[in-house]
């Protein structure tokens, strides 16, 4: 770091390594399956809600508190409000609860492959952590944890396995760990996990986060929320208005609530993409490719003769782009985001020419 | 504090004061004077822009790095785009440069009294400061200002008081404080002072900081800025590509660029508040207040004979709201924020009674 760039910065910022977003490629006619968006878009009552935003929304402050949104979020999970705690993204739910709930004497335990926010958010709140080893088969053995730490937080599913953990062994490993707080992460998990919601009520130390962004098509929106005993909820709620109250806009919270109410379309969208991906599976595996068994809206693929960086750069080369990731243990394997059917068929036709 | 409700919390969550925004009264007919909103709304324009997001824009994640939205800002400032950075709200600007640029092992410098948001920032990243005292008109005098310190940090025009500092007294400061950042927070400046921004080429440890919510009346959109050397922009860069990279969503980035854009609407109402601001002052003095000479959209006033707080609950039995601060030096004033004609006239017939 050049220290006349760096001269009036804070002590340590020259050390952080922010995130790495996906990359937004400006190409035309592109099969963009590199950051899991879902190709379906948001319910249509999103965008009702939205248009029906008006000039007095705009020029108001809106609820700091979010109340409406957070009953409704409240009521579809059978929770109480104060049991919900929202964020402009289910990344800034993520931060403040690293700041509020996992910055501990003792270091903070998640997967050595997850989701790759996690050490960023432990270089900016200076937490100590420990990596878990995934198993041979990229499975999280929570039975493994050490019981003696700050702190747990994993991905359910993983990413970018797409392998879930079972709630039996998720509620086990809570009835030993109870000193400590335990974070599920669950952007992908209505694609095929169970929920860890159901025993929110039964652990005082349980949060589970959730995002707008997969399941409800609402990537562009920026909302998530966490969910948990009210006490955790309340360090998340000092945190965030310690760091600006009015966290989500007025649209944001119009669209937002217009997701969740809508829910025959938020299961007809996720089943197509669990059907997709189960097809998808199906004839990659016919390819040669080898699929981690995926719950999320994404596949986690190797195959046994060619490169993944080979495949990443082929599929590139024809318009179609997925994530590569060069770190170690996970890259001989390519991230594909699940797509339209036809999006997937384009996306073999191309890799069977290229493993033929 | 309880301590079975915060013993899962991080070390210090418990004893931070979070700031609390301005009531948002759920009263109809209600005149609210109290969060120094814009009556006037934003641009038709910034409607056209968010109504025509589509769901292909609500779908896949947004620009993290905002591109378009900070080409626009830079050009219309006359800075290059590496200069500007954007976030969800000025306040959420401000808790970037805290954390990236203002904490130092020397105390950071503001004012005794000015957005009382500084001093939440300070316990949430765990800042020194020293409060430099208002000098008995309530103006901030930087000469006084110590340049061993670790940074400096006021509003101008100055909240709650409205008072400007010029322009030639902060380029004095700056030929004198070279070691350390200091940050002018805009966010009232379009209602009468001068803007800093014309020094940011010539001192490269000065921010600037602006937000869209009160000029650009677009409150309710959450979006704010800073502009300053490219280096310091770099800091806050990496702070917020390590908290969350999508700050701001796809109908924000549409809204504000719109509203940026609409120049010829923004300096048509600001002028119509500036003018109201100034027929409202003269009638307040007629009524035996003493007004604090204001550059922003609200007065900062002191009756003579009833003291503010008498003020304040007269006004809201009345259905007009304004804003009481019950801290020292300023308990007796009473912040009125700008409305319409219309409004103030309301405010003046109801004052004019309680004070006959």
């Amino acid at each position: 770091m050049n220290s006349d760039m760096s001269r009036f910065w804070s002590d340590n910022i020259d050390k952080l390594s922010p995130y790495t977003p996906g990359e937004q490629p400006q190409i035309a006619n592109l099969i963009k399956l590199n950051t899991n968006e879902n190709p379906y878009g948001p319910s249509p009552k999103v965008l009702a809600a939205i248009s029906a935003a008006n000039t007095e929304a705009l020029r108001k402050y809106p609820d700091p508190n979010a109340c409406e949104l957070k009953q409704t979020i409240a009521e579809y999970y059978g929770l109480e409000r104060r049991q919900v705690f929202v964020g402009n993204s289910s990344d800034e739910v993520l931060a403040h609860i690293f700041r509020g709930l996992l910055k501990q004497q003792r270091p903070l335990l998640y997967p050595d492959i997850t989701y790759s926010f996690y050490p960023v958010y432990c270089a900016l709140f200076e937490i100590n952590f420990q990596l878990m080893p995934l198993d041979e088969n990229f499975e999280i053995n929570l039975a493994d944890y050490p019981i003696d730490n700050g702190g747990v937080i994993f991905a359910n599913p993983n990413a970018p396995t797409g392998i879930a953990v079972e709630l039996e062994k998720i509620e086990s490993f809570l009835q030993v760990n109870t000193s400590s707080v335990v974070v599920i992460d669950e952007a992908y998990v209505d694609f095929g996990a169970a929920s860890a919601v159901a025993l929110i009520n039964k652990y005082p130390n349980l949060v589970v986060t959730q995002t707008l962004s997969k399941s409800r098509s609402l990537a562009g929106l920026r909302v998530g929320f966490a969910m948990a005993h009210e006490n955790l909820i309340e360090a998340l709620e000092r945190v965030k208005n310690s760091f600006h109250p009015y966290a989500l806009d007025a649209l944001a919270l119009a669209g937002a609530q217009a997701a969740i109410e809508d829910d025959e379309y938020f299961h007809e969208t996720r089943k197509k993409i669990i059907a997709t991906r189960h097809k998808t599976t199906k004839k990659l595996e016919d390819l040669g490719f080898k699929v981690l068994p995926s719950s999320g809206n994404f596949v986690f693929v190797r195959h046994a003769q060619i490169a993944a960086e080979t495949l990443f750069q082929g599929l590139r080369e024809k318009g179609i782009v997925t994530r590569y990731f060069e770190k170690p243990r996970i890259n001989e394997f390519l991230r594909i985001s699940i797509g339209t059917d036809d999006e997937m068929a384009s996306l073999l036709t191309a890799l069977g020419e290229m493993v033929a």
